[in-house]
């Protein structure tokens, strides 16, 4: 096994990062090597990335440092005798790669000849770019769930790694919460409504110039009047906001929503353990073929030195523990791969789901918001037609009728005074 | 002199108005007499009234009363001599009249022939009804003030008669005193308007659903700015109201008003109590021309009984005397029908002057009511703008489009896991 270490000394000098205490070394999200130089040193260049950080600035950050060719030092650990390479065929980096708050902890396995090179990340396999057949989206152009959440994210404050699922999740947890949000709101502005009609209809009893008269009188009760019909059309917009807007958005996904999301969680994360489990399965099968392999090599060897017949049966006791190992090694590899299996098919039938729910959820907010501008609308023309009686009585104010009228109920005499006369 | 005085007794019994302690005598606003009986009894019927009394209902009760003939004894106290009729010419009923709280003095004056026979109340002398040429109104089919306020009005709780010119005063500072209470009506509207727009403008600045994305994020932003732009065409419409409704009705008609309407009524009152003045000396003159002539008659009738010189020079003073009597009573009465001509002149231009001052009332806060409901007009239109971004907003949101967004900013990967291979 080949193990990359980073030591900050062989940084070129531009990136510097060995300065800054917070980089204690650098990230590399994988390593594509053009040439293995066996040594202590290794030129590697820096290709784009196509697990994105979970965070913007460390992405910018990485982006600086990839569009230059590093020198990385590497420590190689006692590589494989050329009887294990033929034997098995293959080699492992394990690349350990910090950036600040971002982590991972993945191993790059290159393939035998004729197989694709990969990536293990977090116990999930992935071809590295380049390597194999390409692959195609699920659903191209779509920006489809399914397609943009295999890999892990980096809890960017620190602390454990995200499965890209778990952000689905949390989506859909944020939309409840927005649309609660939204409920409370509204609810908010019918109090407001509520407060502004109850105001006008009791400013509409108020006995403020009752006692005007005629045609003036008449359109002055109409005005006092339309502040009732205003503080009706507000209490109706206000119970319509409630019973169509503030109650459905309360209610919209109840808290048996929040059930099925955690049934969903338990499901997927059941099934990266389970995966974890199997990983280490191959894991362990393998470091017991290594262990076979280098037995049955130094077996081979003391043959050379001196043969004799125990050691002939030692040897081929070897190779069959050595196949054994190998077999153990082939079926662990088959339990991982069923089992990521389950888990890819799982990912995408529930992605897919989450990816409905949250079209339903956008556009019945859609409808709802709507249905608040409607609301708001109406309650706007209903306005309106509060003053148009008013406006008519005031059209119809005239100074000699209500002289007449006056004059009639208040005169107190009609017959002019004439000269005394003896 | 013939006073009519009531007699309970003589009533006829569908009024029994006699039974009632409220009602000690019936009130007579003038006596028609078609034939007079020099007598203990008089037959007189009663003619609708046109001096209206002052509230309705004792009104209606005096028409039920108007419909009958009555028979009402009445007292003659000793009439003129012969000598004295052709003298004087005139007759004259004293007509006391007391209904519930409707009170009247008034003097009804019988004319001497090919004269009109009128009414004096309080001072005031008016022709009767029928009698003389017809009376056209000053101001024919316009109900002006000038025309129906000549009588006064008692005020029906008792206390002092109101003279009509009163109750145009009253009219003005009530009419003062509407705009006040309009002003102070808006005024609560204008605090109305500023609370609800303090609420909205608070409102959309909340932080509720401030997380949600895409263009359902944008509908929102804009759905909150809006109960901001809400809160603006409100504040608005209160500042106008301010401005263009409340401040004017405040200030139309300052204190100064009230200053010039205290002017009028002195300037009447004062003509009224000069009219008083002046029919007291009438009444003074034509009681000292009684006295003479009585003493005249007395000197008469001893010349009659005892020729003396000295009683015909007795008799020659006290002609003399009687004629001087006479001439002071027309110069009292030329000096009466003056101050009644000027308080006549004062009462058409000061009640012209009035009714002008009420036109311009009615239609001044016509005009500022009619400002109140345009405003109103305004700030629904400016609402429903408020509105219109936000449905833009709501039409553009597109699930797909927020999806895109999100995937691109939150995906971790979009390659796919392969089968591990060794």
């Amino acid at each position: 096994f080949l193990i990359l270490l980073y030591k900050p000394s062989s940084l070129s000098p531009p990136l510097c990062l060995s300065q800054d205490p917070y980089f204690p070394s650098i990230c590399l999200p994988y390593i594509f090597p053009p040439c293995i130089s066996r040594g202590l040193s290794l030129s590697v260049s820096l290709r784009p990335i196509s697990l994105s950080p979970p965070s913007r600035s460390p992405s910018n950050s990485l982006s600086l440092s990839l569009s230059r060719s590093l020198i990385v030092s590497i420590r190689a650990e006692k590589g494989g005798s050329p009887s294990l390479n033929t034997h098995t065929l293959w080699m492992f980096f394990k690349v350990r790669f910090e950036l600040r708050n971002w982590f991972h902890k993945s191993t790059l396995i290159v393939p035998r000849r004729g197989s694709v090179a990969m990536l293990q990340v977090n116990c999930v396999t992935f071809p590295l770019p380049g390597e194999g057949p390409e692959q195609q989206l699920l659903k191209p152009n779509d920006w489809s769930y399914c397609d943009y959440f295999w890999a892990d994210k980096k809890d960017p404050q620190g602390g454990a790694c995200m499965p890209g699922f778990e952000i689905l999740l949390q989506k859909q947890l944020k939309g409840k919460q927005m649309q609660k949000e939204m409920s409370e709101f509204v609810h908010e502005r019918i109090k407001i409504e509520e407060e502004y009609a109850k105001n006008l209809s009791k400013l509409s009893l108020s006995p403020l110039a009752a006692q005007e008269e005629g045609t003036v009188g008449e359109a002055w009760i109409q005005l006092k009047k339309s502040l009732h019909d205003e503080a009706e059309v507000h209490l109706k917009f206000s119970n319509k906001l409630h019973s169509e807007v503030e109650k459905p958005m309360l209610t919209f996904r109840s808290d048996h929503f929040k059930k099925d999301l955690k049934k969903y969680d338990h499901h997927i994360a059941d099934l990266r353990k389970q995966l974890a489990s199997r990983y280490a399965g191959v894991e362990k099968a393998r470091k017991a073929l290594a262990d076979r392999q280098k037995d049955l090599e130094v077996k081979t060897q003391q043959l050379e030195v001196k043969l004799s017949n125990k050691t002939e049966e030692d040897i081929k006791k070897a190779r069959r523990k050595s196949t054994q190992a190998g077999d153990d090694l082939m079926r662990s590899l088959d339990l991982y791969n069923q089992t990521q299996s389950k888990w890819f098919e799982e990912m995408v039938t529930t992605s897919m789901e989450l990816e409905k729910l949250e079209v339903d959820r956008i556009e019945w907010i859609q409808q709802h918001l709507r249905q608040y501008t409607t609301l708001r609308h109406e309650t706007d023309m209903f306005n309106q037609s509060t003053i148009e009686n008013v406006d008519q009585l005031l059209r119809a104010v005239d100074p000699a009728k209500d002289r007449d009228l006056w004059v009639k109920e208040h005169k107190t005499g009609d017959v002019r005074p004439i000269d005394l006369d003896i």
